[in-house]
C-alpha cells in the first residue's frame, strides 16, 4: 500500500544501544504538519514527555520533525530535559525550523543517563538520510524487546481524492497505555487542523491503545502521536473526517493488536470481547480485569478452559455483576451459561485453544447495552525469562 | 507453644481431591465461641461465603463448629447453597448444635458441582477423629496448591492470667485479599463479645491480609474467621483488648507472610515499606502498585536492582507522587536518590538480592507521615507451569 504523500525518514546507529542496530530515527514532513498527542498518565514521566507536551503546546500543534530514540528512556536522569532540548536544537539547526516545532520521543531503560552528543553527533547523518522510502527504517530503529516491525495503513477515498494514513509502533512489555501509549506515530497527508486532528486522536485511542495489556504496567514514555501535512491538498469535511477516523481507528487497533501480539513471550493473541453491561465503560473494565488476571492468561497459556478464573476476574473488576446473568464463550464454545458449567468437551476444546488466536466472549445478560473489545496476550514462562534479566 | 483452650480438631479425607490427602476438616470449641468473620470482596462469591455470612447474622455472632473444604470452593455451581446448608445441617446434627452455628468455608476450583454427600458421609468420622491434638492435621487439610502448613501462635499474658491464640491459614495463588483472604482461621481463648472481636479482627486485617499480594487476584471465597471462646475464662477489659487485638495483627501479620513465601513458584519474600506518603490509604497504594508490578516482580526474581520499574511502579498507583522526591533503597543499598540514579555496585547489590528475602524501601520526602508495609513475592516461570494446567 502506498504511503502518505510528503513525509520523509531515516535512522541510524547513534550508539545508545549495546548492539548495533539503529536506535535514532527521525520522521520529517515536507511542511510544518498539524500535530495531536496523547502522553502516558504514569505521575512518573520522561523529559521527551515534558518536552513533547510543551513544543507541541508552544507551536499551537505544528510538527516539522519527530526525533525517536531507543534503548534509553531519558527518565529519572539528572540531565533529562537539558538532553531532550539539545536533541531537538540539533535537528532544528540541521532542518533551519523552529525548535519548539521538533517533537522527541525515546523508549527504552529507565534511570541512565542519556548522552545527549550521541544523538546531536548523528543529527547530520540522519538529516542527510531523509527519503520517502526510509519509513520501514525509522519503524524498525524505535523497536526494543520486540521480535517483529509494527507498521499499519489504509487509505480513505473522498470526493476530492485519497487520503493515506500509515503508522509505526513499539512495544512488547510494560504494556497497558492509559490514554497513550508505548510509543506510535502515525501519518496521514490530509489537511486537518490540530485542534480536529487531536479530537480525532482521542476518539481513536479510546478503542485502540487504551484497550489493549501485555502486563498491566504503563511506561513514563507512552506517546502517541498523528501527524497530518495536507500534502494530499484535500481537506476532509465535517462528514469526511468522521471517515476518517474511522480509519484513523483501524490504523491504530491494528497496530495497537500487533504490540499485543507480540507481546514479551507471548504465544497467543486473546481478544476479549464483553457485551450487555451497563454502558461502554463498564464493559471495559471488566474486560481489562479479565485481560490482567495472571491466572486467565496462564489458563490460555495452558490451554486450559478455566472459566472459572474468568468469571472470577470480571467479578473483581469493581462494577456490579450478578454472576448468574453470565454466559461464557471460549472460541465460540459456549462453557458457561448463567454462571454455571455448560456442557462441552473438554479435549476438543483444548484443541481449539492451543490456536494462535483466543476469542473470550463474556456476555451479561443485564438491561444495558455497554459493550467493548480488548487485547491481551497468554503469559508464559518466556516472559519471565525476557525480564528477569531486562539490562543484563 | 501452647494451643487455646478449649478447642478441638480433626481431619479426613473424604474424596473430594483426586490424590488421597485429607480434604475436609472441622474445629469445633467446647461451648459456642464468639465468631467473627471477613470476607471476598469479588462481586463473584461462593456459596459457602455466602451461608457463612448468614449463619452468622442468624446466630448474632456464635459458632459452634467450622466445617473446611479443599479441593472445591463451590463456587458458580448449580447446587452450590443446598450442599454448604446440607454440610453445615450434618455437622449441627452430629453435634447437637443449631445449624446456624456451624461456619463453612471451601477453597479449591471453581465451576465444578461439589459432592455433599461426600462431606455428609463424611461427618461420623471427623466428629469421632476432634481432638485438642488435630490442630495440624486440619491446618495441612485446607491446603491446595500450597507447598507448606502455614499456622501461627501467640500469648498474651493479661492481669487475669494468659491467653492463647493459635491461626492456621492456606493460600499461595489467586491471592490479594481484600478485607478478608483466601482462607484463615484463628481461634483464641479470651472472653470477647462478638463486636469486640469484629472490630479487633477489622483492625488485624487491614495490616495484615490485606497487605499482600501473591498475583493481584482476589479469589471468590475468601474468608478470615477469628473465635473467642473464654475457656481460659478471662475477659480483657478495654485496655487489655488493645493489647489482645495487638496480638491477634502478629499472628495474621505471621500467617499472611507466610502465604507469600510460600506463593506460587515463590523463591522470594519481598517486604516493601512505603514512608512519606500523604496518609496510610496513600503509602498503602504506592506499596500494592509496587507488590502488582510483574515487572518488578520478574526483576527480583532475576536479582535485578532495575529501580526505575519500581519508580514507575509507582507512578501508577493512582495517588500524586513527585519522582523528584523519591528515595528508594534495595536490601538496605541506596539505589536511587531524588528520583535518579545512586552510586551502588551492581555486582554487590545482585548478589544481596539473591538472598531469600528482599527489602525494598520507598520514601517520599512529602510533608506527609503516611506508611505502610506491604509483602509480595518474586515471579518465576514456576509461577506459569503451576497455573497453566492447574485442573489437570
Amino acid at each position: 500500500m502506498k504511503l502518505p504523500l510528503g513525509y520523509r525518514y531515516s535512522a541510524v546507529y547513534a550508539g545508545i544501544r549495546k548492539v548495533r542496530k539503529d536506535d535514532v530515527a527521525l520522521i520529517v514532513p515536507d511542511a510544518p504538519a498539524s500535530g495531536a498527542a496523547v502522553f502516558t498518565q504514569n505521575r512518573v514521566q520522561a523529559a521527551p514527555v515534558r518536552i513533547a507536551r510543551w513544543n507541541l503546546t508552544k507551536s499551537r500543534g505544528l510538527v516539522s520533525a519527530v526525533l525517536m530514540n531507543a534503548g534509553n528512556a531519558n527518565c529519572a536522569t539528572q540531565t533529562g530535559d537539558r538532553v531532550a532540548l539539545a536533541c531537538c536544537d540539533a535537528v532544528a539547526n540541521h532542518l533551519h525550523v523552529p525548535p519548539v516545532q521538533v517533537f522527541p520521543a525515546s523508549t527504552g531503560v529507565i534511570g541512565v543517563e542519556l548522552d545527549a552528543h550521541l544523538i546531536v553527533n548523528a543529527v547530520p547523518d540522519l538529516v542527510a538520510g531523509l527519503a520517502p522510502s526510509g519509513f520501514e527504517d525509522a519503524a524498525r530503529a524505535i523497536l526494543t524487546t520486540d521480535t517483529v516491525m509494527k507498521t499499519a495503513h489504509s487509505q480513505v477515498r473522498l470526493k476530492g481524492g485519497t487520503i493515506r494514513i500509515a503508522g509505526m509502533t513499539k512495544g512488547s512489555g510494560m504494556i497497558q497505555p492509559n490514554m497513550a501509549t508505548t510509543l506510535g506515530f502515525v501519518m496521514m497527508d490530509a489537511a486537518v487542523p490540530p485542534a480536529v486532528l487531536a479530537a480525532m486522536l482521542a476518539a481513536a485511542v479510546k478503542r485502540s491503545y487504551n484497550r489493549i495489556s501485555v502486563d498491566g504496567d504503563t511506561s513514563t514514555n507512552d506517546t502517541m502521536l498523528v501527524l497530518a501535512n495536507g500534502a494530499s491538498g484535500i481537506q476532509p469535511n465535517q462528514k469526511e473526517s468522521k471517515k476518517l477516523e474511522e480509519a484513523l481507528t483501524q490504523v491504530m487497533e491494528d497496530l495497537a493488536r500487533q504490540i499485543v501480539r507480540d507481546g514479551e513471550g507471548a504465544r497467543k493473541l486473546v481478544t476479549i470481547e464483553v457485551s450487555g453491561a451497563s454502558n461502554e465503560e463498564a464493559a471495559t473494565q471488566i474486560a481489562r480485569s479479565i485481560a490482567n488476571s495472571l491466572l486467565v492468561k496462564t489458563a490460555i497459556a495452558g490451554s486450559d478452559p478455566n472459566w472459572g478464573r474468568i468469571l472470577s476476574a470480571a467479578g473483581n473488576a469493581g462494577v456490579p455483576l450478578d454472576p448468574n446473568k453470565v454466559d461464557i464463550d471460549l472460541q465460540n464454545v459456549p462453557v458457561c451459561r448463567g454462571g454455571l458449567a455448560a456442557d462441552f468437551s473438554e479435549p476438543d476444546l483444548k484443541k481449539k485453544l492451543d490456536e494462535s488466536e483466543c476469542l473470550i466472549r463474556f456476555v451479561l445478560h443485564g438491561r444495558g447495552q455497554g459493550a467493548a473489545r480488548f487485547w491481551t496476550c497468554d503469559l508464559t514462562e518466556k516472559y519471565i525469562e525476557i525480564n528477569a534479566s531486562y539490562r543484563t
